[in-house]
């Protein structure tokens, strides 16, 4: 068994994430890896502290660079604000860490492209959290369509739908200011639903896109709060800015004839977490639901006449992805799940050297599809992809 | 063209429905046969003879003895309470008149031997509403039972819930009072049921069950008030008891050695009219539920593993029973399709000189498993049927 | 009672599904209008005089201007291919009947402007059949939305998903020829959804779109055969170009400020007829669809946060639209039922002479949206409506 | 932080449960307990040895008597057959041990009342493994239940249905042997839904059950297998006695004048693990089904009248039970949660002093429900309970 000394830039919620899919994985998933949560990184030492103390790190740091090059970690996962992936992944991959990064992969293309370059210089392994394809749902969703059994693909659409932020009062958190985030609904959700557009359907031409930020002005975050869905401001508190999207909407061509539609908003009353797609081949189709993750829908239209329908698919068998590693059918896993799996084929691909997916190649084409889209809204008008 | 002509004797919701089919039946299916609405039958003039004009009637009349030797009348359609039902079905095959009569048979086993002996003698067609075996989805529940496609049946579960008298000022009507209802939840609602097991599962040998009157006693109707879902009583209108059951439950041993559940009530909130059943084979499952009339589900067990799930068929195809005298596929139907559905039947019977089904041999099957329930509530105990 | 005389110009599908209502309106809605069954009118005579008499019809016509112009007809309904509405619909209005006119509308906005024109001179009745504004769940939708229970509308998606085409050997009928039909999917299905965009959100300002053919040729049509969802193409069928889209999808502001997204398919596997709408406002969303329509899913953001969800509404109480004249509570009513209603709607309006809504000015409006989406698909980029 | 260190005994599929439970609780939940995996106690030593290498225990045992009196173990927990749990609560409770128990809690009324008068004379904390308590969904119906949001309590149904012994091939293993299982889908199911209806609606006075086994002889196990849901028989196997229950039935009356159906069984073709409950209320109901865990459909009869109807709530909120332990809205649990969230309770109560719940006494109650059923079986009639 073999020690995986990691380093966890970021310390909230994903932090929490990771820091249980550090410990829960090898609990499910041999892999010859023993990853070790030796140091936990942020900049605010209080809080921080209390996460490296509850989420069981053995040391804690403010100071990500000296972090990354000591030489007694091996990998770094990164799950820290968006603006700042590029710069940490560039010093990681000289430093000759394997690399683990959240979504979205960056802001710019241009980030993209030089993380891309730096993980392929170093030669270490690179993975990006989109922990979706992680769900057994989509595994299955994955194996019908490279098998053939939903023929050729005709039609894409998806939305990944919220409302956590609906109220006026909520505050100009660092998701809604774009120095930090980059980027609103668009790099948050549609880097999702298009990771899973690539991962299903395959390479996107054109796009054209719309936004909208429908409350333009938020009081400012009360001192020392964190994000939470239910964040005060403080009374009196200033407006500021919301220079970030609250929806973005976008049609696309795909490369092999399908077409697409994308949608992410975070003014959807009712959907907390509601990330659905829907793809139509010329032999059956398949429905996807977030909020219903154990589930796939899928249609067979080789089925007899007269009992053709979409089944409602418990994905919860052994022959089902992941699904061996972790209960008996029947008792469907949750949201965690997806980050244990996905730590596993990180893990594995260490242990086997053998190549990640999705990659950072993988992550420079999700940010190329984002960027056209925004390009096509600047432009107003249709967009070639890269 | 044969013109049938028809007496109805009963004019409230059951009249409108059974008026409606007779006059959208021939629209649909080409039977031969020209239904007439000839004579319309109750005892309350005022309302009768607004009945007769707003359904199209040539004619009313408060006399049912009358009308049914009428030399003009062809057929008798009975929708009045149960407790008459067979009084008029003995006079009105005395007369030689074809039958049709609504659900429940009679109240009593002794009343259906004795109605089904007179249809016999006088060699009459004889046919009861169990409408919902017209509705497609069940058709295609006995075309797969009937097929082998569920295999072995081992479990039939089913309940009927509904909740029109849960408000305890809901005033004491007809249906509450047993001298003209005969029974209520378990003659009203367990009948459907029991039909559906009958026609899909088979022979009941043994029960048990178990009765409640949760509000034993209610305000006394409002003078010339009719059914409806939203009575009122009368301002300090004196109580009345209940003197019929609020919900009936039993258990069941088929014939075949399947086991049953079998659940009616009047007072399962938000249950506005769900009869849901499922029925479990050693090679498949199906549900149906009537507030989703339009569906069956059913579950494959020789689907491919990684497929299997119920699928949710929109029993609207051509190749579904009665949908092709309908609307092209996707377009679903309503309730009132099942009173065509079963007219259309009724009516080829007739045409053709064949068989009815469900008949009344088959009413007094039901009539004897609802009577063995409640002989079982009064002894304590199971009960043989029959 | 007020005797209307019909003329009917079409006998196919919507042919059936006209003459049902107008037999089964007078019996459910009671508005001092009789409708008779007068003329119903058709090319081909054979199948015509067939459908006369199925569908209960005192004569038929082979010539359209002859009958519109006849003083014995009172009223004119249109359910003939698109591309010959305009012509109908004025000669119908110049001779001074009341017009009932199928959806779409018209091929062009100059076309329908000019219908516009003939009817507002000819001083008479004038609505279009989209059938699902009758739809009780759509009616229910309105009433929220009208009552500011969804507060400040921010989305508004549809889909309008069939499947009916996508076998290639199916033929090449009037529908994928746009020499009759004018569009294929575009006009067929998005005029639907487009029509309650405008009902339930407003004004649509903006639009672009996109679409495609995905089998671009199919075998010639069997002679004589006619429009059915189980068409067989003759062995050794010469092979012709369809030339209208098999999808059309756009993206739309309104000018409340809401966004929206618009897709019409007739290639996605396993929806037969999926008209799903969903919106979102500030104080909740309402969710739609077709193939479930007794229901509507309502989410009231007001609702204690701890029973907070999406309510599947029954939409079969006396309280919501058109039910009282149906069944009591619980009795699902089926695709006809919009068609009844919707008579009832136009009835009324000619015995109250009140203006019919949709009206031609609305479909107007319908047209230049779709007119918009197309001139946006040949530019490649938005288009301002009108 | 105080440690507590356990032994369990068992080490199959609850044993790796239990084993994950005690890993994760302290991660999510700060009790003030630090729990240890001290020794897992097993019969067969190879894969013994390898679940505590695999499921993190510092040792293994193959003597659970020499490990429960053990001075370094602080609490037991067993998860082994049920036929051994009153002998091993009896010792570890003289051995002054705190005792979590898996569920059925014993075989016989009894063992169970043994097994209560034991933890009591020793004074230690006993708790019982009914896992779904800890649903967040159950916490939510327990509290509208407890706030009165349903009012009176009128039905109770519930189904537990599996389907993972149908094949007639699959082996005769322990659960199929009643020396080792004491019973069938009776004990393993019907008390997990004896349970819900005891914390939901109350004690249970009256019942009458019935019990069938469809397929009444297996091949033997091969030899060396593990409870697993895809078992082989050897080729040639002998055939052996099937003694135990393939599905009990049974109707009840409770002390407040519910009625309540039950069923549970292993031959529902489909159904993996379908603990599917329905209660109905004066003012309200709510439905519950494992298979969608993180729902709870819940109607209020108080809703404006053209509102009514389920809602599907997503139990994932902060102000649900045990959700802020976990993730943000929106991010559903899986099955493992419920095992985390009950250990936390366990530690909590030891923590705290404070007595558990369900703890034996609770269990008793529930072994003479299960007993009143299998009287009642044996004398083919109703039994009181207790």
């Amino acid at each position: 068994m073999k020690q995986l000394n990691i380093a966890l830039l970021g310390y909230k919620f994903m932090g929490k994430a990771h820091s249980y899919a550090l410990m829960a994985t090898p609990f499910f998933f041999k892999t010859g890896i023993q990853p070790v949560r030796k140091v936990i990184v942020g900049r605010n030492e209080g809080p921080l502290k209390q996460a490296a103390e509850n989420f069981g790190w053995e040391e804690y740091s403010t100071d990500w660079r000296e972090v990354v090059r000591r030489d007694d970690i091996d990998a770094v996962s990164i799950v820290t604000p968006p603006t700042v992936h590029a710069e940490q992944i560039i010093e990681a991959a000289k430093a000759g860490k394997h690399i683990f990064c959240e979504k979205p992969f960056t802001v710019t293309v241009e980030e993209a492209e030089r993380s891309l370059e730096a993980v392929n210089q170093a030669g270490v392994k690179h993975m990006l959290g989109f922990n979706y394809r992680r769900v057994p749902a989509i595994g299955l969703a994955k194996n019908l369509i490279e098998s053939g059994r939903l023929g050729k693909i005709y039609h894409f659409r998806a939305v990944y739908l919220q409302d956590w932020i609906m109220d006026p009062e909520f505050p100009r958190i660092w998701k809604l200011n774009k120095a930090i985030a980059g980027s609103g609904s668009h790099h948050e959700l549609c880097t999702h639903i298009v990771d899973l557009a690539l991962h299903l359907v395959g390479r996107i031409n054109r796009v054209v896109g719309m936004e909208e930020t429908f409350i333009k002005q938020r009081p400012a975050e009360a001192a020392g709060e964190q994000l939470a869905t239910k964040l005060t401001a403080e009374k009196g508190a200033t407006m500021e800015e919301v220079d970030v999207d609250d929806t973005t909407l976008f049609m696309a061509r795909f490369e092999n004839g399908a077409v697409g539609t994308f949608e992410a908003t975070r003014f959807a009353s009712g959907r907390r977490n509601h990330n659905r797609i829907e793809i139509n081949g010329s032999k059956g189709s398949i429905v996807f639901d977030l909020e219903n993750m154990n589930r796939l829908q899928y249609y067979n239209a080789d089925d007899p006449q007269d009992v053709q329908g979409f089944r409602s698919i418990q994905v919860n068998e052994d022959c089902h992805p992941y699904i061996s590693a972790w209960w008996p059918p029947g008792h469907g896993i949750g949201y965690q799940n997806s980050f244990v799996n996905q730590y596993a084929d990180f893990f594995q691909a260490i242990a086997d050297d053998t190549p990640c997916t999705p990659d950072f190649a993988e992550g420079l084409e999700n940010q190329k599809v984002l960027e056209a889209v925004t390009n096509s809204i600047a432009a107003d008008g249709w967009q070639e992809v890269g």
